[in-house]
């Protein structure tokens, strides 16, 4: 089973992020959180790495179910999307949340798992 | 399987973030992201929700090395811990890494998620 949902864009790395945050604001999703991995690396280690983001997608009515449904789901939220510039290209993926919760025994946040899952996965294919 | 460590703590909300904080920090996680679920929901969906805060911890030196096994580990990073007022306690919660990345199959990262997983759960066990 594979974690991730991913697509390889013919876009700049600024232009993928804001495709992507605006693609997934259509599907509901905002952008609670981003972490700059490059400089996150450089300041924590003085290590070089490629343009790498994670951005922190949530959706708040689904986020409000499913911490109703499991108290400590917060553990897994929110549904993180990264961009990250390869040799000669930019790649977007998506988390599967079905195959990160898939921990969780729970058959109501499956089901809301299931329709976010299918959400993340339309703004990748759609990229 | 559960998929994260837990305790009840005897201490005000505000006062078990601080200390689950500097535990963290000496294990060497910084945190990187916060979300404040009670003020996210009242702002986004006008609902009530008890305080409730999602602090991203990162161990920078095995971020980095997790990254350089599994280049999409990203969307799974960076690993959450949670603290909540419940009716008459507060509860500190850590997502156990080596379930929610049971679906990423390598050994390397297993390797990774698994002293990942060791520092987390003694950071809640000696909250």
């Amino acid at each position: 089973m594979s974690y991730y949902f991913t697509k390889t864009v013919d876009l700049s790395f600024g232009d993928a992020i804001a495709k992507v945050t605006e693609d997934l604001k259509n599907e509901g999703f905002g952008i609670l959180t981003e972490i700059d991995v490059k400089e996150t690396l450089k300041k924590k280690l003085d290590v070089d790495f490629r343009p790498y983001k994670i951005l922190g997608a949530c959706n708040p009515p689904f986020a409000y179910k499913a911490l109703q449904a499991e108290e400590k789901i917060g553990t897994m939220l929110p549904c993180n999307v990264i961009v990250q510039q390869k040799e000669d290209s930019v790649e977007v993926s998506a988390v599967d949340p079905m195959a990160s919760m898939q921990a969780v025994q729970n058959p109501a946040l499956a089901e809301i798992a299931d329709k976010i899952q299918k959400k993340l996965k339309n703004v990748i294919n759609n990229l």
